[in-house]
């Protein structure tokens, strides 16, 4: 079995999250799932500004995403996000969104992210040197 | 073929949706989404409040979004709403947005919404009439 | 009575500004001043673009707003963004927001943003030049 | 001098806040005082769903804001959050925002909210009982 990184974070629901049926309103997940990629970011030492500062970008190219249940306001949720090995020069990261309370999935997802020199927003075919030295620091490669 | 049913309508790209790197932040697009489902269902006699008036509410269980291109400031978008028929108690849109100046696409993407009772949140597991005249009248079925 | 510049626009309500108690969320109101100070700049040409252009940024250093009323879902709501004449190197809007059907005041808010240079961020104690022009063009001086 | 209570918490800046000039958008601090003031509600049991659960919903009415520093990613923010003692049935909040590494204030602002009844929205003249007896449990009167 291959190794995977994975990281648990737990946020409370804001009121302004909170749409007209008392649930929060779908679009809102994407900054959850953002919250929690940071988040395994600070623990794993690939946060935004380490990209950044080793001159590359990594805007989002795929998101796909399925609701079980809803979160209301009260609720806190707990965002689980994994590291998906892959060869490509891509990151990959499925989440899992619990609701903290009962433990119930409330959400599913998965983005896939592609790296760009940071000034040229240029593609990258190939792995940047510092995330090919990330990975294996982490033993994922 | 099957019949199916598209509406287009264009927006501005709004100042508080561009992020650090100038380009509408990804997050933001699952409004447009719904605009473009909005001004589908204002053109179709299939909009929120219609559903709600029904007794229904049609919340968003799947979403499906890749990303090809970016938009910037001062950028206008054309959103492509497209109806998917299916025989399921379901919604399913498919969405095509295009760079109004350059008409490259910058995204495509897919929704699937549920109908639960407005009032008990109870998933339905039939079409609710008025969908089914809905779809009659446009001779989608 | 000194002369001033006057413009209204008018945006529906979106579905993801409503919150838990079916009215728009009070901190979504700040988009619409943006959205009618922008409508204001394209019809005035004193937009956002108009202005980088020129090498000047106008961030906001004050907002204050009224609530008088309600927006909820269906509702649409005029804008009226105006240009308050002052000699300091700032730009001060008023904003009057009604109820599009029934006229209402629903809020009033008056903003004030200052000229940085676009790159320095260096705050521009005198009038920039092309805003001096723009102030005779529309004979506010 | 009167007794006031006050409460601070601390919040990392989300990419998702920050806008092209690279700091973060004005109108997202209206967010930035409604997390101030839940964690304040939560501190001294004033929160959204004790009032909800007293049959009370208390909109903003007012909102004033002085912006004085920005705010980038990367950057944490501290919310001062202090209640201003009031005989009227309204509920008045100061707001102090510092940069939590440089403890430079980035905005002061103000908030006014009112009583609704929750169900009927019906303005409340006189503050409800479980605000006075807050009140008396907290020697602000």
């Amino acid at each position: 079995m291959q190794k995977t990184l994975i990281h648990a974070t737990e946020i409370a629901v804001k009121f302004s999250e909170v749409d007209s049926l008392g649930i929060v309103w779908h679009g809102h997940y994407v900054r959850y799932f953002e919250d929690g990629r940071e988040a395994f970011g600070k623990a794993y030492g690939l946060d935004y500004l380490t990209v950044y500062n080793n001159h590359y970008v990594t805007p989002i190219v795929s998101i796909d995403c399925k609701y079980k249940q809803v979160l209301r306001y009260g609720d806190s949720v707990i965002i689980e996000t994994e590291y998906v090995p892959s060869e490509a020069a891509r990151l990959h990261f499925n989440y899992k969104l619990l609701n903290a309370a009962t433990r119930e999935v409330v959400v599913t997802a998965s983005t896939v992210q592609v790296f760009l020199a940071r000034d040229s927003f240029m593609l990258q075919l190939t792995n940047p040197e510092f995330f090919e030295e990330w990975k294996k620091k982490h033993s994922l490669v």
